[in-house]
């Protein structure tokens, strides 16, 4: 049903590979690969092309073999290379009078919207070219997590689709209303479809709030750590970002109040339940008082509840929305940690007047979701697999932490000290030997293993996010014995 | 197979309405009714409700009927009224301590996205009250032209899914090889797959040019009228426009450079083939010269292709990025105009580090798009229906414009004129009798038929877009005739 290994078929085909069968030398191969792609418009007129080293390194061939196909390409003025500024695609090959090519660099870089923080980067290129790695980085199921079977069965009796035409901007209405029923049996939330915005996750529902209720220069107040430090959006948009620091009942409301009347924050962006990173539970009594401030001072709260659906064994408090008489709570959830982020079906609880300007504004940035994952996340919340699932999704990501856990006890029992979390895919912990953030990242990856250095979450340096839900169970324990080698061998 | 009485029924249930059979009088239900929603959040305290008049005509009853409602809840202390603001949710019902609602108002109009044209707004509006307009003014294909059928056989064989994760951040690469095959058959562009975005449509592509690769107060060239004037993400991003006035062969290469000269546009956007709304082809000298100015120049052109493959008679002739041999071209293209706009399913060709950082970019607006809608265009495009499909969709297109330019010669010979286009979905006509574009309009809806008004595109006032693509065949003559009346109407 289910085949793991195409997986990593798919990632290795991103990168061409020369035929080591075929009768054409390698060095050739490979020159007539960049000739064909520079050709094709891959590499424009003065495009850098890779280091010779990074490009043998790619293709896993010899460093010899990439300087004589450059020195090919040199010969036949395709591309140049000079002292200090690298191999380039000759700008004066093609045309016998001189054309220009966009100055495509500094279209780059320009644009308000700044790229994804480098270790984010550096993770999502060391798992494309090592699709082996054991990753403990990317916060979301692995596949034995995720209910493929199901859905897979579930896609072949979609019902038809009557029109494919462009949707209501604010969702398809039978998901919207299937998800009131959702939200108030799980969550106790009661509401309206006017108030129901479906979204392409939580990621497109904190984009949305950024984007468009908050303005350049305004002050907001973040956890510390929060995911939120690892998404440039709110740089982009011009936030000035505030922290909340918090104790093992979540974040005090005192200092909401204290940093309301120093910055004026405008916003409050919590994940009040398994926080992540740190798997925090903000406590019943902490809620209620919260409420009580952002109500006293009219501040809207922003409360991402992904995890809530995965605890372990005690229920955790209510939402915060589920205790909201005032309207101050945006509430945010999505399928993504609870069954497959491959879908993208998220959602956003909103007052009226902000379910409508969002959806207007996403209108425009991309027109809403496709229809096809909103049938199918209709169909999989209302079917008989539902509870299922979440039942043994809970009891297999309590499983894989206790392996976790027991592992790094065995493993580094002096190294690494953490809080176990209730729920959630994620274990906060500190590296207690003093140790560089980048060189045991590196060393790691280079060991074949990858985890999220807490600086991603705006933490100080010695801490990481492990995430146990995205590893095979059978990855867990040679995972952290790699992941011990590498903390060891950055010790000396 | 298709029900098309379906989509009616859908748009019917927005609206809640009142029980007509129930003992239950109908002001006590629409009171209930309104107290739920507001207990439930949809109305936070100090929202403003519905006009009496408004609401009694969304309701269908009588306006004392919500007089008696509102009455009803002001006894309770549920709202208040107050002569010049209207009625409003009660601030101090809910509590005995003075709470504050965020003011959410101003979180709305706040942040830098501008919500959507006042016309594009009351065209949705009206769509959504009254289900049996004829539609004439939303760009995409009716449920008779999509391949509904073909669609929903295909999802039922689907190919089983073996990963429900975060995906490439470019797009699955299954279907970028298949768009690979797809653009060098059908559009003669020859690209890799790594210059290949999948984006949710052509609005995403704009989208994430418009913001990731242009600065506020960058200045760049849009075709006099144009589809781009009706979106606000232009002006959201701050970029000043310009106009590129156009003849029968398309716009004048000789004035993209005094835009240069006088302004220094940083970027061109172009749909040469059977353009929107005017439904003219850029010629093939004019493409020719028109790349010569752009590489003289260094400036880019974002050519956007969404409608060449409905060409009815005679072949367009080649994209601009088919010819493009220095990489000066952007090239969008999506599956909405040719197959259906719900799947959201676009492309986007580019140099590869613009792909790569517009792919960064909109990891963080949405983390992707969701692999479902992905599949099904992979399957759709490599399947045996699709050229059949294309073929039955250019001669129903073909059959529909015959039949909305003989309706309005026999109508209207006198009053609207225009230029027969050869492909794409839309009329555009001029309206010779000098008359009110929004009276036409509200004449128009009044009557049960709805069309785009030419200053949506930029235009003078006096023109308008027909869409013969989106009313089923059967509404045509109809649909004209009620417009006809509406134009005489206020004539007089």
């Amino acid at each position: 049903m289910y085949d793991e290994e195409s997986i990593v078929f798919e990632e290795v085909r991103l990168i061409w590979k020369p035929d080591r069968t075929s009768e054409i030398p390698i060095y050739k191969q490979i020159a007539d690969e960049i000739e064909r792609r520079i050709s094709y418009g891959e590499y424009p007129p003065g495009s850098q092309l890779p280091s010779e080293r990074k490009f043998a390194e790619q293709l896993g061939v010899n460093r010899s073999t990439i300087i004589l196909a450059y020195s090919e390409l040199r010969s036949l003025g395709i591309i140049e290379s000079h002292t200090g500024s690298g191999t380039r695609v000759s700008k004066d090959k093609w045309e016998a009078t001189p054309r220009h090519t966009p100055n495509w660099k500094r279209y780059a870089e320009g644009g308000s919207f700044l790229p994804n923080l480098p270790f984010l980067r550096r993770i999502r290129e060391a798992l494309q070219q090592q699709p082996s790695l054991i990753d403990f980085a990317s916060g979301e199921l692995g596949p034995d997590l995720a209910p493929v079977a199901e859905i897979n069965a579930l896609i072949r009796k979609l019902p038809d689709l009557s029109y494919l035409g462009y949707n209501d901007p604010q969702g398809y209405f039978p998901l919207r209303q299937a998800l009131l029923s959702y939200l108030e049996h799980y969550r106790h939330i009661h509401s309206t479809e006017s108030s129901v915005l479906i979204t392409s996750g939580s990621q497109q529902s904190l984009y949305l709030i950024t984007q468009c209720l908050l303005s350049p220069g305004d002050a907001v107040a973040i956890e510390d750590p929060s995911y939120c430090y690892s998404l440039p959006m709110f740089q982009s948009a011009g936030l000035r970002l505030f922290r909340l620091p918090s104790d093992e009942r979540g974040v005090r409301p005192e200092d909401i109040r204290a940093l309301y009347k120093k910055h004026r924050i405008k916003m409050l962006f919590l994940n009040p339940t398994y926080q992540n990173p740190t798997g925090a539970v903000l406590d019943q009594e902490r809620r209620v008082q919260l409420l009580d401030v952002a109500s006293e001072l009219g501040l809207p709260i922003v409360e991402d509840d992904p995890f809530s659906l995965t605890a372990y064994d005690v229920r955790p408090p209510l939402p915060l929305k589920a205790m909201d008489t005032v309207g101050s709570v945006l509430y945010i959830g999505s399928l993504s940690k609870i069954a497959a982020s491959g879908l993208r079906v998220g959602w956003m609880v909103a007052p009226r007047a902000i379910a409508e300007r969002l959806a207007d504004a996403r209108a425009q940035m991309d027109f809403g979701l496709s229809i096809v994952p909103q049938q199918v996340a209709l169909q999989f919340l209302g079917s008989d697999d539902f509870a299922p699932h979440l039942e043994r999704l809970r009891m297999k990501l309590l499983y894989k932490r206790d392996l976790l856990v027991e592992t790094l006890q065995r493993e580094l029992a002096d190294e690494v000290t953490f809080t176990v979390p209730e729920g959630g895919l994620h274990l906060w912990c500190k590296i207690r030997p003093k140790v560089s953030d980048a060189r045991l990242f590196e060393e790691a990856i280079r060991r074949g293993v990858a985890f999220s250095p807490g600086s991603v979450y705006g933490s100080d340096s010695g801490y990481m996010r492990l995430t146990y839900a995205r590893p095979r169970t059978e990855e867990i324990v040679p995972g952290i014995k790699l992941f011990a080698e590498a903390l060891r061998s950055v010790m000396e």
